[in-house]
């Protein structure tokens, strides 16, 4: 029978051996880049053993896109009362997600492996792309009770415009991110949907 | 003195030459991948020497970028009748651009490098993004003569959901392209255009 152990105080193990990992795997991307960053690299770096970043995430590609392109987790954002001020905040969130610079690091090597991968690319739209449409869906619902759209069918088409317009100003364009109220306001009228 | 050489019949040499280290460069690309192609691979298959590569093009993304993502020369699209069909002329050469092999085979290495690589982004900008932006720009002020837009302000904005959208779909979401009178009918929705 082994005494109980005293807890630390503050978090959870758990949660700072998580932590501890993410802030690792930035700070890897950021130092040398996606190509040469290595699960062990950021384990050392961390404090951790790789078994316990294999435990969290399948793959490189998947803990990379998890700490640097996408947030953690998304909820879908408080009803801020019209469509266009929750498109809004959803621009944000994309916004600052993908300006991140270890963001724009590693989506150019990410997109690489993603097209190289279908398997990859599986996991990836389960655990990140179709939730994020799920949460346009619901976006839409909000329009829809709210009388500013006839129905929620133009999901994919507002995460297209969203999505592709953060990432083209960014990436493709090179010019200043989008203005939120801006883009939203556009998106809105894209979705036929009433202006307020 | 030297004999006139009688001239082969077809295109003229420079011609020749240019198709020649397109098509070697489109299959080198989709042979060996972007990270692995190299002028002297492309000049070896198309039967050419560097230099004629050289004075074509400044560097091996720029070739790349050229042949794979880019249609050779964009001029306007003819004159649709509203701004709607307008978009679609241009939302179909996008995605046509885009959903090519060897596009897709080097977009994200491209990506890398425009990214690492700000003097190369500023030529890339200076020949492909800026007239492409220009011609976007004769589109609205089409619809503006038309009368369906107050003002072609909306260029860059249109830019960005249009080449956004259309890149999403084919490497963030990997969803089927775009049907081009949807997304063209959507982006003029959100330039504020009356619909026809």
């Amino acid at each position: 029978m082994t005494a109980a152990v005293p807890r630390a105080a503050g978090r959870p193990r758990d949660e700072r051996v998580d932590a501890a990992v993410r802030e690792a795997a930035v700070a890897e991307l950021l130092e040398v880049g996606y190509a040469r960053l290595s699960i062990e690299g950021v384990a050392r770096r961390a404090g951790v053993g790789k078994g316990a970043i294999y435990r969290r995430w399948r793959s490189k590609a998947e803990l990379v896109f998890d700490v640097a392109v996408h947030p953690a987790e998304i909820g879908p954002p408080p009803d801020q009362g019209s469509l266009r001020a929750d498109l809004a905040g959803l621009v944000e969130i994309i916004a600052a997600s993908l300006g991140r610079p270890a963001s724009a690091a590693a989506a150019p090597a990410l997109l690489a492996e993603l097209a190289a991968d279908p398997e990859l690319a599986a996991r990836v739209d389960a655990r990140f792309i179709d939730p994020e449409r799920r949460l346009i869906e619901a976006l839409l619902e909000r329009a829809v009770a709210r009388g500013e759209l006839p129905d929620a069918s133009g999901a994919e088409l507002a995460h297209a415009l969203t999505l592709g317009a953060c990432f083209a100003r960014l990436h493709l364009l090179r010019r200043p991110s989008a203005d939120p109220d801006e883009l939203a306001a556009a998106v809105a009228r894209a979705l036929g949907g009433s202006e307020r």
